[in-house]
This record gives C-alpha cells, structure tokens and sequence, in this order.
C-alpha cells in the first residue's frame, strides 16, 4: 500500500490554522514544512505532495480573509520541493506544476534538476488550472476551455519525456585524459514540432536518475482519465463511497491497455482524510473541534467555489436546488460533492461543512483500527492502490497518523517497514523508463 | 568592499573539469555546491552567484564536446538556489533569471519564495537572452533583437515589483481569535496592462522579508546601463583595464539622478579572475598547469562563440582580421575582447588561451598581497564597489581565496570579519524598499 502525505500548510481542514497547535504562518514557514518532511519521512511514506494555483483561488476578499489555504500566502512549490530535498534522504518529493502556463522546456528543466538534486525522488504532479483566476495573471482575459487546456497538456507531457531523453544514461563521460566531456552521438534533442509547442533542445542537463522523474495527475474527468492512461504513472483522486473509489479504480486501469500498459504502470491513490483518536470519542473530538473553529462564511464560500455557483440567496438549512446538478455535469469533483448531498439529504449547510472540513475528499474518523480498517478495505477490494493522507492539521495530524495508524498498517504487512530502494519509483515499484538507446534494442522495455 | 562568490560547476577555467582535483561532474552534484557555497559563508562573502541558460550555448556539438561549462549539462539555478538556502544561513543567494522567455508572476514567485525560504537572502540577476540557441527551445525560429529583449526587460523589471508589492508588509494577521487571516485593504494588485504584459495579481505570496529580493544586472550594453540605471542594486560587469573599469563606473553611477538614484543605491561588482599562490611562481604555475589541460580547439571555440564569428579558417598564429570590430561594434563583451587584442597584440592563439582561461574578464595571478592590491587599487580608485569573484577552479580556487586572500583584505579593513545583519540588504548596505502605505507616507522613501 503506497503512502502519500499531501502537505497543506497548516493541514487541509479549514479551520486548522485557527487550532491552538497551529502554525498560522505556516504557509512561508520553512522550517515547519521541514520539520513536516522530515515526520513523514520517519514514518516512510512513499511520498509527499504540494498543490499549486498560480494565483490566489477565488477572488471574493472579504471571504478570502478568512482562508489560510486558497493559495493566497504560500511557498511556490517547485523552490519549497527543492529546498525540501535537502534536509530528507529518502521520502519521494511530488510537487504540482500547471501546463497552462508554463513551457515545456523550463518545467522539464525545473524537475530534472529536483531529481538529481535529491539522487531520483522527484515526481510532477500534472495539471491543467483549473482556477480560473490564473488567467488574469498571464496576459489572458478568460480562462481557456477544458478541451484546449488537457489538449496543451497532452502534447506539454509528450515534449517533457522527450526532453528528458535528450540525453543517453551514459552521454557524459567526462574523461579527464582525452578532454571529452559528453558524446554527442548519445545526444537525441526532441526537434518537436507540434500543434502547439516547438521545442528544438536537446535539455541541458543529463538524463535525470530516475530517467523520468514520475508523472502524477490528479484530472478525474473524461480527459483527465484520458491523459492518465496515456501518461501517468501515479493516481491521485477524491473518492467518497467503496463503490464510486472501485468505479473510478477500475475504469481508470480499463483503459490503459488502448495504451499499451498494464495495470501494474499506474498507482491509484484516492485521498484520505483521517481524524484519529485512541478511542471514537476522543476522534470525535477532534473532529468537533476543528469543525467549531469553522467561521460561518467559510463552510459556504469553499461550497460556493467548488460548485461554480452562487447559493447566499437561498435558505441555508434548505437543500441544493436540482438546478445545480445540470450546471456542474461534467465536472468530476462537483459530481461528487453533489452525490454527498443527495445520498445524505444534506442541507446546504451541512454540505458547506463537510465539504469545508475534509474539502470534497473521503473522511474517516475513528481509532487506528478503524482507520486502518477502511483503508485496508478499499486496497483489498480494488479501490486504491494506496492513498495520498491529507492530515486534517500539520503537524499534529499527520503526527497522530504516524504514531497511530502507521503502526497498525504495518502489522497487518500493508506498509513495509522501512526504505528498500532510493528513488521514488523505488519505493512505488514503477519500472525506470529505458533511455533512447535502450528503447532502439529493446523497443518492449519502452514505458 | 562587497565579495561575490560566481560559482561555475568545476570553477571558471575552461580546463577546470580536467584537473586532478576537481570533481567532473560537479554541475549535477548538489554535496558540491552545498560544500562550496558553505566555504563562501564561512570566508564571509556577501552573496554567491550563479549564472544560467535556458540551453546550451553553442551548437557545434564536436566542440561542445570538450566543455563542461556552456550550460550543457548543470543543475537549474533556480532550484539549486533553493537548495542552497536550506544549507547556508547567511551568505546572500543570487541567480540568474531571463525575461525573455519567462513571465513575471511566474518569477516574482519565485524568488519571493525563495526569499522566505532563505530569511531574506534572495537576489535576481535579471538579464536578457543573449544566447540565441534558446529562441528556438521556446517556440521561436529566431533570436529576438536585442532592444526587443530590453523593451521587454524593462517592462518584465516593473511588472515583478509591483507584484512583490502586492501585499503591504503586515496584511496578514493570522489572527485565530477573530478568524481573520488576511486584510485585504492591505492589498495592491498591480493591474498591469502594458505594451507586452497584463497582469492582474496580486502575487499569492506575502511580501518578501527584504521588501523586493536584490535586483542585479549584468548588461553592460548601452541599453543595459540604461536598465541597470533604472532597477538593478547591484552591478555584475566585465572590465579588463583599471581605465576601462573607471570609464564604466563613472558612466553608470552618472545615469543614476536621471532616474532619481543615489551613487550608492547601486553597487557595481566586476569580475575578478584570481590565481592565487603563497609565491609568485606558484601562482603562475598553478595557472600554467590549467592553461596547458585546454584542449587547441576549446580555446579557438570560446573565442569563436564570444566573437560570434568564425575564425577556423584564419592563420591561428596571425593577428585577429579588422573586419571582426566593425562587425561586433554594439557588443560589449566583444569589443572589451578585441580592445585586449589589439591593446597587446595577441595572436589569434594566444587571444583564444586568454579568453579561454578567464573568459574575457580581469585576470590576476598572484601572491594574495599582489591580489589583494589589485582589489584595492580598483576600490579606492572609483572603479568598483567590490568584485564578483571567479574561481578558476572550485572548490580549489575558492579555498586559496577564502584562505590566503580574504585574511589579507580583512587585514587592511576592506572586508568585515563577520556579517552584521540578516539579509542580503544588510550586508550590501541597501536600503529596504518601504511598502505600498510606506510610500504613499513618505514618497522620498521610495527607492
């Protein structure tokens, strides 16, 4: 069962940086992210994981007053992932970085560089933005269409890999006595020239160690399952019942033979959002007191924005009007808010608070038992190939899952004991992709 | 007397890599940057530097196969600055970033994080693309002109201050009792819409610890003295002569009240070359030594590239033809090249050996007396505010510096013995940029 800690600046409940435990400025302070890292790396996680908007997620201020996670006052991922590097040895390090606005050549670049600087434990976490307000920082008066943005980065994700094979493993020989350096004939620059991108390279840095550093999406819609299947090597997706975790597990590894792949090439992680307590109660108690920290108007701005409509003209203990399932159709993460609601009969303001407290993803509260329990359900009966934990507060949360639930998983043999590899497709078991040499003699090794 | 550490993978001689000492891959090996940077910390510099491009420079692979150093094959700056901040914990970190195929928010990002992560340490050396091999790594079939890229620079300059100014420096008070995280009256969001960006903001990061990261610049061009005038703090320049050293630091320094600037609002730091040794001979022998590892067609292949003309087919121990000044007239960096020429009659050999050696800037082989006489004759006499130091090799180069040099600089009060402040403003002695309110108090605050 593969382990992912999904770093949040001060957790990923709504109310956390309010917690009397909290680090409010936690979102630029390095040395808790640090101390973080390091947690979970002593609990040997397979990874950690950042979440990026290049821009501030919504643009209501008198809401985002209240928010310390809207990406608002945050560390950018990709200098906060190489810096994180440095002061760990083993934990994979999986930072998001969009390809709506960025350029192949500098992102192949950025994540080369994290790869060798952390000895092959880099992972990119794919995305389109799908926050709107990126757009109005990029020159752009409107946010480009879903089909435009996973049609970029289907090609964005193509010149990358190419990119990174720019150079054979063994390109530089860096001999002393003959003065040679590199060996151009183990050079292969992509000379892409695609619909949208023209990239000559090749990249100047050699192979990363890893090959490829690994390629996460977090796209649960039509497209990004698409893309998935075609590129990505790890998984991450929010999931609420054992059954909608084991349809979208299973559809997604349906299609993977279209692209000639096996189900083993990709990495399933649903989130997890575990309360944990040494008894229900005192997990209950927690769970209640972060709820209570939750300022009225934020349960329904966070519900407001993840839904795409407005709601603070209707009752708030009434339900959501059917009108708002039609609005949001297409998009996967509304679906499922939208499926919460009705299979509770939740009132607007229930929903806005639950979505607040675990943000749309699965929440268990309970004992490591319990916790352990659930997860260990979902992995068996094909749903998860493990999970990305998104402690409710940082560092306690994730504390309480190490010392509680950690131990429990790896009783039951889930989790192993400690490292057994360096790199993170090491700890994942995913294959490192041969280079251009040894896709020519072995084109079946090719990933 | 300000120090910069210019750090270059294997140091700044073109044979650095063929040494015995040195580490031959030490442009991807993150133990010996962080072994280097932390040598320049303890011998007090006030910043190391670290140079880039977004390709290699040059495309004559045969050639580029003797070079460890054209950008073929080293870490991106970016993410090993961030690195680096981790294992340091005073030293001022500057790289360099081009406006010429970036954008600003993306930028301001990240050095604002990097300025949180390193406590106000952070400096961007803005420059503009001057290697036309990344036109075509960015989707373009030719090199932009050159007062494209300045335009662009200049109005990139702005855009990122204005969005390091986004947030006034206490708009978030984080206070857990009221639920308040952010004060969005203390908000600015640029709203940029200029001739070549439009950005809204505001940055999603607080503002930096030093008001705005240090600008540096390293343009010596006529429209990079202008730009340099107008923005950069520090001034990162190649000067041969005590007289052309002198020439350039009056003219910048001059441009400065056209712009409402102070003489010392811009420190200007050119490069120094220094081969050191306890004696004169060994300090020769020490540069005999690498000048002989310098493969014949290296040296003739740098001079090519610094000249952008081809020279293989001129007699290589005849005079450089009269035809290559007029050709590269506008060029800085050239002419100083072929104003050395012509100065001391070199051959086209001996010219390549040179240029080869330090590269085109102010080379000093020497015992640490000579060296440090040198540094103060140019300090005392107007012609630098301190030096931008090159290693020939690292971490040799560096040691010798740090070990013979720096005592005799400290010894003469050129130097301090130990930093007196936190950031990188501190050590430069620049002042930090008041926020938006600041200003809008007192305007004259502005810098």
């Amino acid at each position: 069962m593969a382990l992912g800690a999904f770093l949040y600046p001060t957790g990923h409940h709504a109310a956390a940086w309010r917690h009397p435990s909290a680090q409010a400025d936690a979102g630029i302070n390095f040395a808790h992210y640090a101390a973080v890292a390091k947690l979970a790396e002593e609990a040997k996680f397979d990874l950690l994981f950042l979440a990026d908007s290049a821009g501030a997620r919504g643009h209501d201020w008198n809401s985002l007053s209240r928010f310390a996670t809207h990406y608002v006052a945050q560390f950018e991922p990709l200098t906060l992932l190489a810096a994180l590097a440095t002061v760990t040895s083993r934990i994979g390090l999986v930072a998001t970085a969009s390809t709506t606005y960025n350029e192949p050549y500098t992102l192949a670049r950025k994540f080369a560089s994290i790869d060798h600087i952390s000895g092959g434990r880099a992972g990119w976490n794919l995305v389109t933005s799908g926050n709107e307000e990126e757009a109005y920082n990029f020159g752009l008066d409107a946010h480009p269409p879903h089909a435009e943005r996973y049609a970029r980065a289907t090609e964005f994700a193509a010149v990358v890999r190419a990119l990174w094979d720019s150079w054979e493993d063994d390109a530089f020989p860096r001999d002393k006595a003959s003065g040679i350096f590199l060996d151009p004939a183990k050079m292969h620059p992509p000379n892409h020239a695609g619909e949208r991108f023209k990239v000559r390279g090749p990249l100047n840095i050699p192979r990363p160690p890893q090959g490829w550093p690994v390629l996460v999406q977090a796209g649960s819609s039509e497209a990004g399952q698409e893309l998935a299947a075609a590129t990505a090597e790890v998984v991450f997706t929010a999931q609420q019942t054992l059954a909608e975790a084991q349809a979208f597990y299973r559809g997604l590894k349906e299609r993977l033979p279209r692209y000639g792949r096996h189900a083993d090439e990709v990495k399933i992680l649903p989130g997890i959002f575990p309360v944990v307590g040494a008894t229900e109660a005192e997990a209950q108690a927690k769970f209640d007191e972060l709820q209570e920290l939750i300022h009225p108007s934020v349960g329904l701005t966070i519900l407001e924005h993840r839904l795409g409509v407005s709601l603070s003209h209707l009752p708030i203990d009434g339900p959501l009007p059917e009108a708002v399932d039609e609005i949001n159709a297409s998009k996967s993460r509304q679906t499922l808010m939208l499926d919460l609601a009705r299979r509770e009969g939740l009132s607007i303001r229930q929903l806005a608070l639950r979505v607040a407290g675990a943000r749309g993803h699965w929440q268990v509260v309970g004992t490591p038992e319990q916790i352990a329990d659930a997860m260990e359900e979902r992995f068996r009966e094909g749903a998860a190939d493990g999970f990305n934990v998104m402690p409710p507060t940082l560092p306690g949360g994730l504390e309480d899952f190490a010392r509680m639930v950690v131990p429990e998983l790896r009783a039951r043999g889930l989790v192993r004991a400690d490292y057994e590899g360096a790199t993170l497709r090491d700890h994942l078991g995913l294959a490192r992709p041969a280079d251009r040499a040894g896709r020519a003699q072995h084109p079946s090794a090719a990933v």
